[in-house]
């Protein structure tokens, strides 16, 4: 189970004497809490009524248009009535789900995807169909053959899922041709785009990748989040839809929470209205930038001939694949015997592919410790490499339906 | 549409020449914000890295042990493992509907029910079964007999749906007596209870009826909240259910949502930490006490022959049946234009019965506003049944199928 791998990694990446470089924790030690803190007392003191009682389904309107504000970077024009708050992007993506998607309909996703939105869609009985990338993100032509494979096969895409901007776990960015070519795939065999964009303000070159839906308001859904531009622990993220999604969008959030915490929105859009948001999230990219920068440097330093990984230029990820032959999942409990942690590529997969890779975070560790954990990560490869040159014939002449000796006799 | 009729109502309701004795929402007046203001900065200060971040699924350990405490007046004795904390005790009732139910299974519920859980289960295309109440809640009787039928029709009656505190709309209290029958059938059928208990802790005789969850850990999911006790801005509730369940709830819920706000859960837990949380509630007690006064009072000396409603002696809510021959749904408009709003008794019921009846909510307004919107609804009563004796026979005459002059004849 998915679920399970990953809550046993976060329970083993919380002990000290571990490089966990599994997390996908944003890194908000650099928040200002005592404005966050005097912003909270104010809020009560002066709007405790309405930040402590009932809100509305679609959330607060004075924050759903500092939203709009927020998303303009991207080239997103919107109105705050198209907006709907919700609890963290995650629950956008579930109502989205719930919406569209009946048994055995398919979702295209990248290969890999985000591994909580696979958990979701599969939690509604989706048929998960992964499409390729490469270094420039999902490749248009595989897109192309994915929806004309699944309307051969008499199956209904209900949407692509797509995360184009510093894509989690790949770490990789789609060009603006790129996102233009699946717009219009998508356009021509009508499949909705579900854009999520949680680190699309977090460019290590400080531009801000212009969003798919900044080009169409009628086929593309957009999921954002404050969770990494300001604080997780708020749970604010939003939908922005087209109208008709819209109505059904909040009355599914109505049936699923009633309505989303006044008191998280009124904090958000208190910090937004009274701190320079924009700065603050300057500080984040330098930081996280920083962070990249070692990661990428130990990397290029220590990881042995045959290992290969993304180059991301904003957001939280590498994506590692290792020498051919090794298998993420298998060396993981060694890898954690050696004290550094990462998530298993089949993780992000839905249909078992990926082993041969790894998600490696370099958003939460100083840039020391990450240093240190890709120096654990690279013995353990070179182990692995070590043991799999030593027993590999033996290890091949075990296959099952080949005539070798049983373990035993050998 | 029962969700869109809510939201028409709650617009109209918001208008201050209207009596609105229409929403659900609790009087938090009374709040402390000082102090409520002083512990939301001094967890930013203090926890804020805690605070600000994501947190488990399952809920912070802390407020679950707390919530053990709060849950214990009901006669509960639980383990903190046991608590599953969410986005208020909607997202819990979404998720058990969620795990139970596949489209077409049975969900008894009472007859009325509370509006926003009926909308949930038909969201997932759960056939809600009612089953009738009198002054003493459910009447096991008529749940053995729902069981029964519902066998017999081939189908699966997947859980009980029950509010046996203080009814939301009906206003009443089950016994003692009837929580152990209504068990016991349960037990033998092997049908779930879901026990939803938002008001238990408001009984204005200061006692907390027992919950059914306190005399069995196996065959109750117990479902609570924090908004009527405390705040709704935060959205904290809970489900406390067996271990098996539990799983699943974690699991669903981090599809759904991730986490529940960590800032919201430890707000709510410094309360109940820092504060005489207890006494606070006993003063919503005395307040709702005093509005459920003015009511009943003002009903006694207003309403005309026919009217009958129920007693309640805790919660927000008196359920109002008026006399025969007059429609709720169809006297709302001529209501709001007198200045007074109720919720029409069919939003109750998921199969159009209840037109005699309404809620009416006794939480919000002043006990002058509460005697004066009473006074305006029993103006609109009478009316009506002046428009019926005048026109009375003339209506019966035009049902369809009698031989009668056509309207422009008369």
């Amino acid at each position: 189970m998915t679920a399970s791998e990953t809550r046993s990694l976060f329970a083993v990446a919380s002990r000290p004497e571990v490089v966990s470089l599994a997390g996908g924790m944003p890194n908000i030690s650099g928040l200002p809490l005592d404005v966050v803190g005097s912003l909270t007392s104010e809020l009560v003191a002066k709007r405790g009524m309405t930040a402590l009682q009932y809100g509305s389904g679609q959330g607060d309107p004075r924050l759903r248009e500092q939203i709009c504000e927020v998303m303009r970077p991207t080239g997103i024009n919107a109105h705050p009535d198209d907006v709907t708050v919700t609890v963290g992007s995650q629950q956008a993506l579930d109502l989205l789900t719930r919406i569209f998607i009946d048994p055995g309909d398919v979702i295209l996703a990248e290969a890999p995807s985000y591994v909580v939105a696979l958990g979701t869609f599969r939690s509604y009985q989706a048929d998960i169909v992964h499409v390729e990338m490469d270094d420039q993100g999902l490749i248009p032509d595989r897109l192309r053959e994915a929806i004309a494979a699944v309307r051969a096969a008499g199956k209904s895409t209900k949407y692509l899922y797509t995360i184009p901007s510093y894509h989690n776990p790949a770490g990789v960015t789609q060009p603006p041709e790129r996102r233009a070519a699946v717009l219009e795939i998508c356009r021509e065999a009508d499949v909705l785009i579900v854009e999520d964009d949680p680190y699309g303000l977090l460019g290590f070159d400080g531009e801000v990748p212009r969003a798919i839906r900044a080009d169409d308001a009628e086929q593309v859904v957009y999921v954002g989040s404050f969770s990494k531009t300001f604080a997780p622990g708020f749970r604010v993220g939003w939908a922005l839809a087209p109208h008709a999604v819209r109505e059904k969008l909040v009355l599914a959030s109505e049936n699923s929470i009633l309505c989303p915490p006044s008191f998280s929105q009124l904090a958000v859009s208190d910090y937004l209205a009274g701190h320079d948001w924009m700065a603050q999230v300057k500080d984040f990219r330098e930081m996280y930038r920083e962070r990249r920068d070692a990661m990428l440097e130990a990397l290029d330093d220590l990881m042995p001939a045959g290992a290969h990984w993304t180059r991301p230029s904003g957001g939280f990820y590498v994506w590692l694949t290792l020498p051919e032959g090794i298998d993420a999942k298998a060396m993981l409990p060694r890898a954690v015997t050696n004290r550094v942690a990462y998530v298993p590529g089949t993780a992000f997969f839905a249909d078992g592919f990926g082993s041969r890779s790894m998600r490696l975070s370099y958003c939460y560790p100083t840039p020391e410790r990450i240093r240190e954990g890709v120096r654990r990560l690279a013995q353990v490869i070179e182990q692995e490499m070590e043991l799999r040159a030593t027993f590999g014939a033996w290890s091949a002449a075990q296959r099952p339906g080949l005539d070798a000796p049983a373990p035993d006799q050998s």
